[in-house]
């Protein structure tokens, strides 16, 4: 479905209109809608090996395939910031299936990527991406100076998912969506998510439901034993929201352990790590079941 | 002199000019550059408040602000990302006293954000800012997908300058330089700065020599009296990196109690603390004067 109805023609286009209108006096409006940061793991130091033709012609081919992802769900990319591309979806027009679309997105990306990797010159290593989605409040307008100006959004939801692609680094899970994303999908069922916990960025105010996002929930063999992995996920950390960290601790090395030739497997290791080190130094009674990063 | 020579005209054009260039094969190049990434503390909240026009309209005129400091010393505004700022010096034309420029744009930036502060609406708190910029080569090219494509730079010394950025928070000083910065400036003694140690941010290699840029050495009394801070501060610094902790502390102390109306002082109280953790926690003797932040 999201298929046939997602290919969007002529963003360019959008912008030459929408700047036109700047001219004009085009204001800021508030929208709800979900923001996707994706960066590129390590490319600095693949970066250092190639020439610089060769560099700028690999990193535009992965950016167009990434476009390619995002405008094929009717996502639009708002910019790129060097590998890193910050979406948007959807904007101008917001869709009652947005988050539905920006889920779809993410999951495309992945696996453009597995394919862009297979096209990259010998001796350049995988190249391996984090994603991170978020919905929230943003406010919409043409930002920028007099002469600089491009149809943008800002807001706390725009940094809360540019953190939350952070995180995928910490959380040793590639993609991942916060609990915002997963209330607003019109298709919940749909897609496979790994409730991963509530985390607090370092030097926020607020903490966020944390997800993993595992592909699309297909009935296949693949698909059901993903299933199989959610519900114990689901239980520990259940046990450990409760204060049963070691119980917690076991059902992680247990999902570990299972997991090792799987995406999954380093999540389950970091979180693992997490209810040892509660399990060592017990919170106070106050305790939400929140866990504080130290990195943002 | 910079003044008179650093008004740049028509960066808009040359867009179009580089944009064309790249339909017939424009390529990547490297380049030896100085960028400046400069971000708002604190906006998101002060967005909360606003209505989204006001929001967008205090925005675009604090950067339409921030694009007339950098161009009038000849940079080039590369992207806005939200409320923030990455310009580069220079380009497409790199030029001998790039460094110089980059750092006389820092303080015209600082010096017009209170300008610009003292026309915010009524209840909209002062803005601040943090700005970092670093020296080293970068790969320039017109990057992006082919519908959306821009000249830009990418590289390690743009993550560098852009963590740079982020430690002014850390440090408590609203601008600092790299040490690569200073070893490219034409005009070192023109600039009052206060070297602040060398740190290594979370989970990179290599380490960077941090300064804080405190302003143009004018012979006021003023500047005299942060020349003598800056002989405190480089003689603090020489004890902390020989491991004489204590004594450090105690100069760090002294400049933190003096300086309480000036913005130092704030980066001395950092830097007594780290003074005080290391002489509670002695390190290794293979310690080679680096602090390791875990804040990125």
């Amino acid at each position: 479905m999201l298929h046939s109805a997602g290919r969007f023609v002529g963003h360019d286009q959008i912008d030459v209109l929408l700047s036109q209108a700047g001219q004009a006096g085009f204001r800021g409006h508030e929208e709800h809608v979900t923001v996707l940061f994706s960066d590129l793991r390590g490319f600095t130091s693949v970066s250092e090996k190639l020439e610089p033709e060769v560099l700028i012609e690999v990193l535009n081919r992965y950016l167009a395939h990434m476009t390619h992802c995002i405008e094929h769900f009717g996502g639009r990319v708002d910019k790129f910031i060097g590998d890193a591309v910050m979406a948007v979806f959807s904007l101008p027009t917001t869709r009652a299936d947005d988050a539905d679309r920006a889920v779809a997105a993410a999951l495309y990306m992945e696996a453009e990527l597995e394919r862009f990797n297979r096209t990259l010159p010998e001796g350049v290593a995988r190249l391996a991406a984090g994603v991170g989605l978020h919905t929230g409040r943003v406010v919409a307008g043409l930002i920028g100076s007099p002469r600089k100006r491009s149809y943008t959004v800002i807001g706390d939801a725009v940094n809360t998912a540019s953190r939350l692609e952070g995180m995928t680094k910490h959380l040793g899970a590639p993609t991942i969506i916060s609990g915002d994303v997963q209330d607003g999908l019109q298709q919940p069922d749909r897609w496979l998510l790994v409730p991963l916990g509530r985390f607090r960025p370092k030097g926020r105010r607020g903490a966020v439901e944390v997800l993993q996002l595992r592909g699309e929930r297909d009935g296949s063999a693949w698909s059901r034993a993903v299933d199989r992995e959610i519900a114990v996920a689901t239980e520990a950390l259940a046990r450990f929201q409760a204060g049963h960290f070691k119980d917690a601790r076991e059902r992680y090395d247990g999902l570990a352990r299972a997991g090792s030739e799987d995406d999954g497997a380093s999540a389950y290791v970091r979180l693992a790590a997490h209810a040892a080190a509660y399990e060592a130094a017990q919170p106070g009674s106050a305790w939400d079941g929140t866990i504080e990063l130290t990195e943002k």
